[in-house]
């Protein structure tokens, strides 16, 4: 494993150095050949790092800003914002090329806009799309993409997303002839949108793709496909609903778990053993760990992590960015685009 | 409370008569005063009631036919189809007022269509909109609507559906002034489609209705609001989306009940005690209990039972259908309409 240096953008996200720091020092923990640019509030940050016992930290460097984007403007207000904000430094550094990534919690309509602006994207890439590995129920991953990046999208660029998810699951899932789906509300081939409909008659023409059909939002994690393709808007809508539902239904049995007379009267290991076993198997579908959606088709990776990700959550963005830098994801995209384009 | 007739495409769905006589006989003996008309097959409908004790029933009345639409057709395929088909008959009942309500779990464009074509809708309602009862985490309802009636809508008509959600909730759930909400993918102002915006510029206008703007699709069961409104594609998506993460995690546990060996060797009072509360918790939001989606709009109660639903769920899709019929809603719908057009 090479070297990786990380723009961390610590202001971004709804609880900012609080989150983002701790996440770093589980990170640096967990792999100490990283190395990190600070982007943000030294005042905040500082005390952060005394707390993990990361002060003058030989593999961190901290750019003082207080300048932050907003999370609730649109993008037109928030690239007006931008100069020496926290978000914009740390793209700023991806693309001068002293970090290989950058990981942000902020706005991510800002975060789009500013690395389309910033980043170049990939030769023949018209759109980069918000891309995610997604938990599936038997413990495997499936790619999803667009989350949210384009809200509309046309036919061609639908096709590039499923080309972009096709390389990305080859690399990221180590499989051969990844299976591809289109979301739709329906599997039969007269349901959904014009759009899909024109979509999938032409994939089924696409014998370099395994596209197997249409996928409905309720089989998301049923792991009948390696890679779903679908709109920003629609991508967006079906992937909150999912984590949605999942948070929900952890946190009543969070809340069970600690509410129990039963529970705490036996104190027994029996029972402990089994909240163990049903805590293991909630965890396992936990959007935490699955947290980080990469902006797919710009030429160097940049992470988004959910704004009201938890400290173990951003640690996840930042495995996944790291993830990517490994696997070189970037210049495997482009070339396996340009194999594509030759056939 | 009247005597209730309900017209049953006993066909409809994907396992017809299986599901659907013993949803029946289980509603006959909650309610003993219902009647019901039955079409399809007599063949595979008398075995089944004969199994129910239900032979020659006095509240049953069975007209018999062997045409159905199959459920993966599109609309113009299935009309042709539909003479003498099962769905069709029930429909007619319906309209000639020989039962107050009818209960499909056949081809939803199909049901949605005949049912346009041979039921009136109510004046001024452009299209009728698919209408569910989802759980929230607090053991209430919310209301949502388009769940895939109507793939693309006109601001108008999002409008329209928010008017008739609003009435619903008021009658369904006893709320006075609802919390009416638009399902968009950010709560900000600036995001989502441009037809998101308008309408929600619109509806902050309309002081008659007590609209609190975007709710995300991660908040659908989070009694947020009381009326969640979207068009019919991206309501499918959500509601899917949703249903198939609680429907997983409820099966993994129900898998982790019949593997585990410590609750088989333990055999303890305590521990099935625990396994009672996590598993009622789980019931709580099981969408079994919410199945049925009404075709809100038409003069007639016309409902939509989920093509795999199984015998309880299909229940919950006649009783639906019972408290929409005791409560008038169709001519509720088109009072508050009108008092609504003259404001």
């Amino acid at each position: 494993m090479s070297d990786i240096t990380l723009a961390l953008d610590v202001m971004g996200g709804d609880f900012g150095p609080r989150v983002t720091i701790p996440a770093l020092a589980k990170a640096l923990n967990q792999n100490p050949t990283l190395s990190f640019l600070l982007f943000g509030d030294e005042n905040q940050i500082t005390p952060l790092l005394k707390k993990y016992s990361l002060t003058n930290h030989p593999k961190i460097q901290i750019q003082h800003t207080e300048q932050i984007i907003e999370s609730d403007v649109p993008f037109s207000t928030a690239v007006r914002q931008s100069k020496n904000s926290s978000m914009r430094l740390a793209l700023e550094a991806v693309k001068e090329g002293k970090a290989q990534g950058c990981i942000s919690g902020g706005n991510t309509g800002a975060l789009m806009g500013l690395a389309k602006l910033l980043i170049a994207p990939l030769p023949n890439i018209e759109r980069p799309a918000l891309t995610s590995l997604i938990p599936t129920m038997n413990g495997q991953s499936t790619v999803m993409l667009d989350l949210g990046a384009n809200i509309d999208v046309s036919n061609h660029q639908l096709v590039q997303f499923t080309e972009m998810g096709n390389i990305f699951a080859e690399i990221m899932l180590g499989l051969v002839y990844p299976r591809l789906s289109l979301l739709n509300i329906g599997t039969e081939e007269n349901k959904g949108t014009t759009q899909l409909k024109e979509v999938h008659q032409y994939l089924k023409t696409r014998l370099d793709l395994n596209y197997i059909g249409f996928i409905e939002s309720d089989k998301l994690t049923s792991y009948l496909t390696d890679v779903i393709i679908c709109d920003g808007y629609t991508g967006n809508i079906a992937l909150k609903a999912l984590e949605g539902a999942a948070k929900n239904i952890i946190s009543l049995f969070k809340k069970e778990k600690a509410d129990s007379n039963i529970c705490r009267s036996a104190k027994s290991y029996l029972l402990k053993a089994i909240f163990y076993r049903y805590y293991r198997k909630l965890q396992e579908i936990n959007p935490d760990r699955h947290n980080g959606a990469t902006l797919l088709g710009l030429s160097k990776v940049v992470v988004k992590s959910h704004g009201g990700a938890n400290a173990n959550a951003f640690y996840y963005a930042i495995d996944y960015a790291i993830q990517q830098i490994e696997n070189d994801i970037p210049n495997k995209i482009s070339q396996g685009l340009s194999q594509l384009d030759k056939k």
